[in-house]
C-alpha cells in the first residue's frame, strides 16, 4: 500500500529541523536527576541551576541513526506476540480511565479490579485485538496495592500481550516481580518480557518529569519493554496550530528517544503520541476531534523518516455513550490513522475522553478494529482475483449468487460483522429495534458469562498469594446486564 | 497530499487491461437502440442477434485519451458552482429513497414533496454540503408529475446545485423545462445548466438499459451535465472477489464513458461508482461494510488513470438509527474515500441502506463532512505555523492559554463541532443525556423554523405554474418534531 501523507518530505525535514533547533538553542526542562546525569555524561549542556539540557543537533543526529525499526509485544501464549510494523496495525485498548460505565445500570462509577478482569478476559476473546492495556484503575486496590490490583486480574484473564504504567518505581518492580512469578523466574521474564511500559515522561509543553522518566530508565536500561507517549494539546500545552504542535511533540518524542538510546543503544521504541486540539469554547479536552486524526497522520510521517514504528492514542471520543458520533469521532480517527501508517493504534473501550471504560463501546470497537485490518488487506491483488472466467460465466445481465466461485469465496472476500445490523429495516423492527449499543452489549455478556480458560495455574497463583499478601481476587465475574 | 493507493500502477494498468479484454471480447449487452446505432456507427461490432457490442481496445483507448478531467456542477446562485476536482471534496446528499423517518413520530412513511421541500432548505443551510441531489421520492406527486413533484421543491428551496434522475425521457424533458423557466429562459439554461443528471445506465453485470441510457444520450447530445453510476455487487450481480467486482465496475464505466464521446466528444463525465459486497448470510445489500470503502479507493485509482474526477456513493450505513454503527460506517468508508482521492462523496441523510431519509443523519453528515474537509486542508504548512517563538515564549512548562498567538488562533486551527459534544460527562448528564441523535434533530428543527430566503420570486413562480397545472405547492413546513 502506498500511504497517505499530508507532508512532503521536504516539509518533513523542516520539522525534524525545528525539533533539532529546539532541542539545541532551547533545550528541554528535565526534572529526573538521573537523566540529567545521563545527558550530561554524554555531552550535553546541562544547566545545574535551571534543570534544561541542550541537546547539539549533532548528538540527536547521532542517536538517532540508530533507532531500532521494530517493537515486539508478548503475551503470556506466545502465539499472540506482535512485533510492528510487520504484524501492524495493532490495535490497543485505550487505559487507565478512573470510572465505568455499570453494565447493568448504565450509570458511571469508580471501576474496581473486577471490572478489569472482566475487561481482560473480554479482550483475550474479542478477535479485534492485539494487546491488553490496562483499561482502568481499580478503586477496590488494597494499600500499597495501586498497581498489582491493576495488573494481576489483568494478567491473570488474558494471554495476549498486556500493556500499563505504574505512578512510580516501587510499584514498577512490584509489577515485574508479578510478571516474572508468571513466567517461570526473573530469567524467564528477561527473556519474555509479558507485560509493555508506556510511560508519559515527556510532560508539554518540553519537560520530563521525575517518576515516568524514572521508569523509562529502569525498564530500558534492563532491556525491558517501554516506550514514551507524548501528548501536547493545541492551545494549551502547545502551540494553537497544528504545525506548532507537530514540532512540539516531535521535539519531545526526540528528546526521549535519545535519551534511551543514551542508556542502552539499540533499545525499541515506538513514536507514540496523543497530540490534540483544545475545544477553546471551554478549554476542555477534544481528542475525538478530526484534527487529532490529522497530527497522527503527520507524526506517524515522522516515525517513517526516522524508520521507528508508529502509534497513537487514535480513535477516541469525547460521546458519553454509544451514539453517532461515539461511531464517526472514532472510526474517522482510526481510519486516518490506519491510511496514514499508524502501526498501533490505542483507543478501545473507552469514552467520555479517556474518563470511562465501557463494555459495549469495546465490543464496538473490536468491530472497527477488524474494519480497519481489512483496509490494510486491501484488493488482495492477483490474476485469478480478477475473476475473467468468472464473469463470462455469468454472462450478460446473469446472477452470480449459483456460480461455484461465489460460494468458495463468501466466507472469505468480506468481513462478516457481528455488531453491524445488515438485516432488512421491517425485520430489524419486528426484531425489537435493537441499536449498536445493545448488541454489543448482549455481545458481551455472553462472552463474559462463559469460563475463562486462560485464567493462571494453581500453583502460579499460590506463588503470587505467597509473595503478594491481600492481593484481590483477581478473577472475572459477571452480573449479567 | 499523497494520497492512498492500495493498487500499485502496475496493477492498476491490469485492471485497465483486462476490462479492454472483456469489451473486445466478450462485449456489452446494449437494450438501448440508438445506443446500438452509436456503437455500430463507431466501428464497434454489433450483433443484432443478441445485442451483444464489442468493443475493440484501439476504439477505447482513442476514446479515453480525450476524457476531460474535469465536472461542474451549477447552482440556481452561481457563488455554489463547483468543479471537481478543484473544488472537491464535494460533499452530496444520497438520493432517491422511497421511505423517510418522520420527524414527530420517528416512524417509517413514505415520503412526499413536503418533505423534499424541507430537505432541500435544510441542505441549503447546512455548511458540509455543496450538492442537493433529491433525497427522496415523492408520493404525492399528481399523475404524470412523478418527477416535476420532486424537482419543484429542490429547486424552489435550494440555491446549491440540484441533482437528480427522471424514469424516462417524457420526464427529463419537463424536468428540463421547470430548469429552463427557472433559468430564465432555454438559452440560460443552456449556458448555467442548474441541474445535472446521474442515471444508472449500466446495471450489472455489463448490460446497458433503455431509459437511463437515453437519457444519458439526451443530454450528452446537448451538452448538458450527466454522468452514470455503476453499481456492481459482488457475490450477486459482480464476482465474489475485490478485485473480480473492481474489474467489473471499471468496465462498465469505460462501455458508458466512451458511449457519451461518440455522442459528442469532450463530454464532461464523472467516475461514479457504488460498488458493494452483499452480506452472503441474507442476500442483502450491505453498502455501509468496509469493503465499499476499500472498493471506492479502487476505483479512484482508476479514475486517477484516466484523468476523471472520482465520485462515489461513499458514507452509507446499514444502520436503521443514529447509534455508532451509523456513525462508523458513514465515518470510515467517507474517510478512505477522501484519503483515497475521491473528489465527490455522495451519502448524506440516508440510512437503511438508502431506503430511508432521516434529518438528524442530515444534520450528522454535515458535521462528517466538514471533517472529511478538515483532513482535505491537512497540516496547512508554513514556517510561521512550526511557531518556533511561540514556543519559546511560552517556555518550558508553561501554557499557551493566554498567548496572543492562541487567541488569534483559536477561531481557525481547528472545526468548532454543533454536533459533537465536547461537555464533561457530569454537565452532559445534567444538562438531559442529549444523543447525537437528539442534538441533531434540534439542529434541523431550529434552521427549519426560519423563512427560506432562497424561494422563487412570484414572477418565476407564476410561470411555472402557468406551464404545469396541478403541482405540489413545494413550500417547505416544518411540524416540528
Amino acid at each position: 500500500m502506498q500511504y497517505a501523507q499530508l507532508l512532503s518530505l521536504e516539509e518533513v525535514e523542516q520539522v525534524h529541523d525545528a525539533s533539532l533547533e529546539l532541542l539545541e538553542s532551547f533545550g528541554i526542562l528535565v526534572h529526573n536527576e538521573n537523566a540529567l546525569g545521563i545527558f550530561k555524561r554524554h555531552g550535553c549542556q546541562v544547566d545545574p541551576e535551571t534543570h534544561i539540557v541542550k541537546i547539539s543537533r549533532r548528538i540527536v543526529e547521532n542517536f538517532r541513526q540508530a533507532f531500532p525499526p521494530t517493537f515486539t509485544f508478548r503475551g503470556r501464549d506466545p502465539q499472540f506476540d506482535k512485533t510492528i510494523p510487520d504484524d501492524g496495525p495493532v490495535f490497543v485498548t485505550a487505559s487507565s480511565a478512573p470510572d465505568i460505565v455499570d453494565p447493568l445500570s448504565g450509570e458511571l462509577r469508580r471501576a474496581t479490579s473486577v471490572d478489569i478482569a472482566n475487561i481482560a478476559f473480554l479482550i483475550n476473546e474479542l478477535p479485534g485485538y492485539d494487546i491488553f492495556s490496562i483499561s482502568t484503575l481499580a478503586d477496590d486496590a488494597p494499600d500499597g496495592q495501586f498497581s498489582l490490583a491493576r495488573f494481576y486480574p489483568a494478567l491473570k484473564n488474558c494471554l495476549k500481550p498486556v500493556r500499563g504504567n505504574t505512578p512510580d518505581i516501587k510499584d514498577l518492580v512490584r509489577v515485574l516481580e508479578l510478571g516474572a512469578i508468571i513466567a517461570g523466574g526473573p530469567e524467564a521474564y528477561q527473556e519474555r518480557p509479558l507485560i509493555t511500559h508506556h510511560c508519559c515522561a515527556a510532560v508539554s509543553p518540553l519537560t520530563l518529569d521525575i517518576h515516568s522518566t524514572e521508569a523509562i530508565l529502569y525498564l530500558t536500561k534492563r532491556g525491558l519493554p517501554c516506550y514514551a507517549t507524548v501528548a501536547p494539546n493545541a492551545g494549551m500545552t502547545a502551540p494553537m496550530s497544528l504545525m506548532g504542535t507537530l514540532v512540539l511533540g516531535n521535539t519531545e518524542f526526540l528528546a526521549v528517544a535519545v535519551l534511551m538510546q543514551m542508556v542502552k543503544p539499540q533499545s525499541s521504541n515506538i513514536y507514540a503520541v496523543l497530540s490534540t486540539v483544545a475545544d477553546m469554547r471551554n478549554g476542555n479536552y477534544a481528542p475525538g476531534a478530526m484534527e487529532t486524526g490529522i497530527l497522527q497522520m503527520a507524526h506517524s510521517q515522522m516515525a517513517e523518516f526516522y524508520n521507528v514504528p508508529a502509534g497513537g492514542y487514535i480513535g477516541l471520543t469525547g460521546a458519553h455513550g454509544n451514539d453517532a458520533q461515539s461511531g464517526y469521532e472514532s472510526g474517522m480517527s482510526m481510519t486516518a490513522a490506519m491510511l496514514g501508517r499508524t502501526h498501533m493504534l490505542n483507543s478501545g473501550g473507552l469514552m467520555s475522553n479517556l474518563m470511562a471504560f465501557d463494555f459495549a463501546k469495546a465490543v464496538i470497537d473490536s468491530e472497527m478494529a477488524l474494519m480497519i485490518k481489512r483496509i490494510g488487506r486491501g484488493l488482495e491483488f492477483s490474476q485469478e482475483g480478477m475473476a475473467l472466467d468468472v464473469i463470462a460465466e455469468a454472462g450478460h445481465g446473469g446472477s452470480y449468487l449459483q456460480l461455484a466461485h461465489t460460494i468458495e469465496n463468501m466466507r472469505t472476500a468480506a468481513i462478516i460483522p457481528t455488531i453491524a445490523t445488515r438485516e432488512l429495516r421491517g425485520i430489524w423492527e419486528k426484531n425489537g429495534r435493537y441499536d449498536a449499543n445493545a448488541r454489543a452489549l448482549d455481545q458481551a455478556s455472553r462472552i463474559l458469562m462463559r469460563d475463562n480458560p486462560a485464567v493462571l495455574s494453581p500453583q502460579v497463583e499460590a506463588r503470587i498469594r505467597e509473595r503478594f499478601k491481600d492481593l484481590v481476587p483477581g478473577d472475572a465475574k459477571w452480573v449479567g446486564y
